[in-house]
């Protein structure tokens, strides 16, 4: 049997290619949290040196001999020898390092090492942009970066739209043709959900999440959720960014971002959860494989699905805040001492068309998505051009969610995706919103009195299992595989739109 | 005439290696401000290969076909073609450039990579040591880099002393030869004068500088100082850490660190402005040279200079405090409002044997130097071993100072360089402690009015006078080069034997 020890010569390699990229994603992690404005220009530089470097090794002739003694290079899959196979780690291994590798090749490294460098230049603009809300300030960095990336498309190759080959950088195996179908489903339940709940005449009140909220005790209550997830803080941070964002370094280096409005309970307090979700992932891969595929997240979407399952599925449930709201009231008990576990829950999940992505409710969130997948798929195929964004952008703001962002600022910039060229990466929240319910319910049925237990503020039994069943296997399975091997099924929306219409049907009294 | 033109195609390469080694440098950075402790054994192996990929290219076969056109490998200087020269920068650049790659390509790169290695290991077990007041911890890590020292010494060569090779790595020029005599005369006046100074039936009262001082006001106060120095927030910041530091990864972006005790003044506000001083340097680096020698600081000698030019000659002097002190009296009038002037440069101007080097006034520091010389000298010779440093400190202590410390963690843990590998770097601060009175007196010489203008809360003439003189050359000069330019002498330690004999003279009326 050929097993991870036939593999040294490889992996020796790969740990090397990974503690550069891990060193990178240091600097950008700088980048956002504490690097001066001045020494954005120079940052950049030095990422994309960085990345060009790790781009180079990966393709180097080096990792293509080691890769084709043992990969068949037609099907990607290890090759048999006579009476001698891989077993199942080694035979996972060599099929994801040839899918990184054959990819990469694809690249030319003065191409990666040009849109490392946009890319980092274009967030800062963007942020710049964001502030000021000045559309045509980010424009011109816009087109750089969209073009680089139909460019990058190309490289790739695709079947039927350059979109697809993006998509597939973010979530392997997903494409238009499996995405279109899934947001016509979603588009069909959920309008006509949001109509109607629009149209009760029940009004929640949820101004007292808008009083003022002490931003050191926020800071202290967010940290307090997520040491009770199970976030390890000698293997991890929490700092503030402008967006919230989780990168790793090392399982035993993980470091959340959040963000703290005054005036914004949920802000800081979703975010915390939600990327705490994230940081349970990053630390519960296996540090051994650390730098191999086998130590490295499966996909953004069931990325996004532990993140989402924390934040939304434990997050905003009765059970979840059974425990945690006394203790939260005891924070703030000037704000909330008035205000009862009914109300605060109802708050919480309070379903209203708004702006932002990152603070909508569970229900408008897919439409959010929904927007951003078919604009950037018209922006990739070339139907649409950049300037004309804002005014598209608006447009089916309107068609969507019936409201129109009244700047730039809160609508067609508030992301730092297109900045960074993450052109397929927003169908992944919606993948991951999709897959967080299929999990949940399956914990549900694995776990006996998993609410009883959250709702004594254990949230071990769940974060082990989170571990057991996705964390630990990297990248061993592929997304769908994994899935079907957890919940007995690829990816349905059933779970979650039953679970929407369930827990807005109570709320709203449908 | 050939000028930097002519060597793009080495200084392209250059600049690739200089982002390499700054990425380095902000994961070291992260290491010593914001790393969570699990961090640190995946940290110490990023920071080697980066620092292993730095060394392999600078001394890859490209750059030495590039430089054996230009260079002469016996002398290291540019080789004039008939009728054709080098420009000085040109000329300078390549000088530099050879020194270091002649210096690299001694070292074998698995050697650069074990090195780093353990130099991060050790770094993080002496923090552990000291934390636990545990020598006996941190001996073998310290074992470990003393051999890996010594046996670079040996890749390295010398004539006199294994000593020699590595003082050459911070202060080109300086040997054991030259530092003797040096510290010779030094103990020859100051022991002398301390004796006098401690005999003296003076009492100095300075127990009010350690009466509890609010943190956050503490750094406020050292960031509004920094300030008025020059230092620009927009191209830098300042966090805190165990030990304060200063490290740059471009003139654009550089970061200081300070440490703050509640009933400490001096420490915060003291180490601002030290590293305040080393900070300015590197802001005052042209960024047109970035990554070129002639954008990198000449020695660690005269850096320490500027430190300690701004910490000493400027921030102990009454001028400065005349501004300053009703300022600083306004941030706490608790703590100040009956502390008059003259009580308080007393107080920051008392000289008292003391244990810890980087508390230690003007007069004793370079006592404890001394003693640290000695130790590193003897250690890298092999006339002393690890296990006995304790004993020998505290002999030395006595011998020197008149006191022996409580325990290893005020003692020979207190310093952070032997774990990171940088014997031969202390006597460098003595040289900066010579070279800070010998380029402040030449200032006062040249800027009319100096003192008046710093009594005003005018700081900006010194620092232009300093960037002009010192900070925007790089290494165009030696170090003893650049003294003799700006001070018409080589390194002398009389001026600052007869600023030390002046100022405590009038302290102490001796």
């Amino acid at each position: 049997m050929k097993t991870l020890t036939t593999l040294e010569p490889l992996t020796t390699k790969l740990l090397e290619i990974q503690r550069i990229n891990s060193a990178a994603s240091v600097l950008s992690w700088d980048q956002e949290t504490y690097m001066p404005a001045g020494g954005g220009r120079a940052r950049a530089e030095q990422i994309a040196v960085l990345q060009g470097l790790a781009h180079q090794k990966l393709v180097s002739a080096d990792i293509e001999r080691l890769l084709s003694q043992w990969i068949d290079p037609s099907t990607g899959q290890a090759i048999d020898q006579p009476g001698d196979q891989w077993d199942e780690p080694s035979r996972s291994l060599l099929r994801e390092v040839w899918r990184d590798f054959s990819r990469a090749k694809k690249l030319p490294s003065e191409f990666v090492v040009t849109l490392a460098r946009e890319c980092s230049l274009a967030q800062q603009v963007w942020a710049q942009a964001r502030a000021q809300n000045r559309f045509g300030l980010f424009l011109p960095n816009l087109g750089t970066v969209l073009s680089l990336k139909r460019e990058e498309a190309g490289y790739l190759g695709y079947t039927y739209s350059p979109y697809d080959a993006l998509l597939d950088l973010y979530e392997p195996g997903s494409t238009i043709a499996m995405l279109e179908p899934l947001f016509a489903t979603l588009k069909e339940r959920l309008i006509p959900l949001l109509r109607q709940i629009v149209q009760r005449p029940i009004h929640i009140d949820d101004d007292f999440l808008r009083q003022p909220y002490d931003s050191a005790r926020q800071l202290e209550f967010g940290k307090l959720v997520l040491t009770a997830m199970g976030f390890d803080f000698d293997r991890g941070r929490l700092d503030l960014s402008a967006h919230p964002f989780t990168t790793s370094f090392h399982p035993t280096d993980v470091r959340l971002t959040t963000r703290v409005d005054e005036r914004d309970l949920p802000s800081c307090l979703f975010s915390c959860i939600h990327e705490g979700g994230h940081g349970l992932y990053d630390q519960g891969l296996d540090p051994q494989y650390y730098g191999t595929p086998l130590g490295d997240s499966v996909s953004l979407g069931i990325h996004e699905s532990q993140s989402r399952l924390w934040e939304n599925c434990v997050g905003r449930s009765r059970s979840f805040w059974q425990f945690f709201y006394p203790m939260l009231q005891q924070t703030f008990p000037d704000q909330l001492k008035d205000v009862n576990m009914d109300r605060f829950y109802a708050a919480i999940n309070c379903v209203r068309p708004s702006f932002i992505r990152v603070e909508a409710d569970e229900l408008t969130y897919n439409l959010h998505i929904m927007l951003r997948f078919e604009i950037e798929r018209d922006l990739i195929e070339g139907k649409t051009h950049p300037e004309d964004l804002p005014a598209i952008w608006n447009h089916k703001m309107q068609e969507y969610l019936g409201i129109v962002p009244p700047t730039d600022a809160e609508g067609v910039l508030q992301d730092i995706h297109w900045s960074l060229g993450s052109f397929g990466y927003f169908p992944t929240y919606t993948l991951g919103n999709l897959y967080a319910v299929q999990f949940y319910e399956q914990a549900k049925l694995e776990i006996p009195h998993l609410e009883e237990e959250i709702a004594q503020g254990q949230l071990i039994s769940l974060r082990r299992w989170l571990e057991q069943k996705i964390h630990r296997w990297g990248r061993m399975f592929t997304p769908d595989h994994l899935a079907r091997r957890v919940t007995g099924s690829s990816i349905n929306p059933e779970p979650f739109l039953s679970y929407v219409e369930k827990k807005y049907g109570e709320i709203y009294q449908l």
